[in-house]
């Protein structure tokens, strides 16, 4: 069986992944702040990390040439930045802020749609988190902006509503925020002209949904040549 | 056939309650700006209101006594209101910003709902409204948010939440808006606890919900004492 | 600590239940087929079933007078459901196919909902469960559809239609039923009229929803007259 | 302004074609049963056709080579599809069983959706018409299941399943069929994995939305060269 290292593998998604690995990967590197055995990563075959910021850093120069690295760590510095992107020269490492394959299916689909049918139609996007998340809108809701700006080559700080005061203008892409309960992640994007509306939603079921992508984005970069990738080039429209 | 006074006859709502009363009431009094022949409502059995405030308050002294008035008009001043409560002692009158018996059912819920389950279940509200609609959240939204905080004896003004920045606090009810196209009215009150979540939603099929109801009430006020009613009475739970 | 006995420890709902009630309730009693240790049931301050119809019978005899048993076995035979009849008559029982709070309280509503507004609204009733369920429609999406008959004082299999063929007759209650991946449980209720839609829907969360409801009803049933009881009692509207 | 001729004049989608022309084009021809007056055609600069098959055929010859058709008459016998394969050889036609426009977009998005994902992702295709409709499922739904099976290169009369009884086997695409009231028409693909569900949903608003995708398709098709084409050919993915 393959080898795989977890850095962070004390935290929820650590586990998560540790879980869901049973029976693809026997796990040869538990990386903790408590256990800060980073030479063990030389062994893997795979590397996933869900940490702070400094546990990656220092991982990074055990990390064999070749060994793909998948990040889910958030909020680095510029300078954590730029020393992942050095790595990057001798390692294949995908970062992303969400591993669901379908939100990387449903961003493309966005991008898309805002492209064919143009400014003319209007774009709201939703989302609904349980209680306690702190943060609003969501970074996977601000993603789904981002592809729709894309799609009609504007700025999404320049469209962006987030509250709804006076009437509408033409190109805005507005905002709505939803808290609740346990909610794991629902998000919605609704493109309406006079007459029709279209919906591309998504809903995380459980949390098995960011581990099992991780870990399926891990499968795939074995093998690739060293850079930096994306979720989106999982899915390859 | 019944006849009916119309007041507000030349506006959208004047016109869309004179096409859907076809069949059912002869118009026999069409009251505009341009034509306030107010004595012709003395012969009509039942009128039909969604006028600016002047044009109501004018009316009044020529209803009939025991003759239903519904009225759609909103946004009265306190003197307005104080003549339709007087001119209630004499006549059935049943005033709305709401004439959608799906509305008035779905408030009805929304407070027992609320009152059932108590604020360990957080309450969101949602409306989206086509790409014109000026005000935001929709009165109907308020109304909804008003009958959970009835349910929950606690006030709408203390408890509403209009942008979500921070984390929830137990007993907010968040409100979340969206604006586009040619949608004529969608509301959803989602109740959520760790577990579960219940939505109750209603959404408008075409411009008729409106004037349909207003005739249902007109319908229903027939034959009743004078006095000031509202749609919640129609559906008695 | 208030001691709990468990009847099918060993299924996924007894663990569940063992795992929530953590904190609450000593588990005092873990009735499994391998460990048939009735008598432990005596000490019991309350009990939860979640076996097969055998165990349950096996241990009615062991229940002391007036400790709440709540029963979430479903599919027993009419010898069986006789027994637990006669055992009823010592002993608060509450049986449901479903202990989610949100149901009973959505099951309530869509009864009102459907009194209210008569059979000239139609109902349609849709659900969704994960791909490995065999059943169709779902237990509780017929519960919800004998809730509308009741509304309406008719029988639900005089009304209910599975399989859409040509035009919808006044009065049916529609089924529909989508199966796939790991949904846990989707229901909706839709009440339509010629110019408004009201949905009355309900989403599992995850799979704490049924052992979170058992637990509540355990803790409601505790110092009930015996008898017979059902979710519906809990929300008392 | 350019001249529009109409097939199916007094039908009501041709109605509806008439009022949403107005300033756009001046309605220059009004085929109907009761005028077949097929020459006023030849001085078209625009044909679109909601007539039984008929009319349509006997109206071919009159058409000006270049002049684009858009037709919206399905049912045609084999002998009929033919002759207007004929006449494509001088015109350039557009037919389609759904103009509109979201549609096809969702149509696409659909079978992209598909062929990234994969047959281990569970697809069900729901939809909801008005209480008059009499096929079910929809057409609209019957294409969205084909895009689904050419996305995954499979063919959609060995994979659709029309009554869940069972449990879903794998590469099922499921139909789930909801009618009541005014709905004018909702599709919904959901495409669900263990952990999410993807859901690409499409709403009609009002009935304009087929007259104002008919209007859209013959500006579109206006100076194409000869042949025939489809909604498709107009959102060029």
């Amino acid at each position: 069986m393959k080898r795989l290292g977890i850095i962070g593998a004390d935290g929820r998604m650590g586990r998560a992944v540790e879980a869901l690995a049973e029976g693809r990967y026997a796990v040869a590197a538990r990386i903790t702040l408590a256990n800060p055995d980073y030479e063990t990563l030389a062994d893997c075959d795979a590397v996933i990390d869900f940490s702070a910021g400094p546990a990656l850093i220092q991982s990074l120069p055990h990390l064999r040439g070749g060994v793909p690295l998948v990040s889910g760590t958030t909020g680095l510095s510029d300078a954590e930045e730029a020393a992942i992107t050095v790595a990057s020269q001798h390692v294949p490492i995908l970062k992303s802020g969400n591993f669901s394959l379908g939100i990387a299916v449903l961003s493309q689909l966005a991008q898309q749609t805002a492209r064919i049918l143009g400014a003319g139609w209007d774009v709201e996007i939703l989302e609904m988190h349980h209680r306690h998340k702190v943060d609003a809108p969501s970074g996977t809701a601000l993603m789904l902006g981002e592809a729709v700006a894309k799609g009609r080559a504007v700025s999404l700080s320049d469209k962006a509503v987030h509250e709804r005061g006076g009437q509408r203008e033409e190109g805005e892409i507005g905002y709505a925020v939803l808290r609740g309960g346990g909610v794991y992640g629902m998000h919605e994007v609704r493109i309406v002209s006079e007459s029709e509306m279209i919906t591309l939603g998504h809903q995380a079921l459980n949390r098995d949904v960011f581990a099992d992508g991780a870990l399926a984005a891990a499968d795939w970069l074995g093998g690739k040549t060293p850079g930096l990738y994306s979720m989106r080039d999982l899915i390859e429209i």
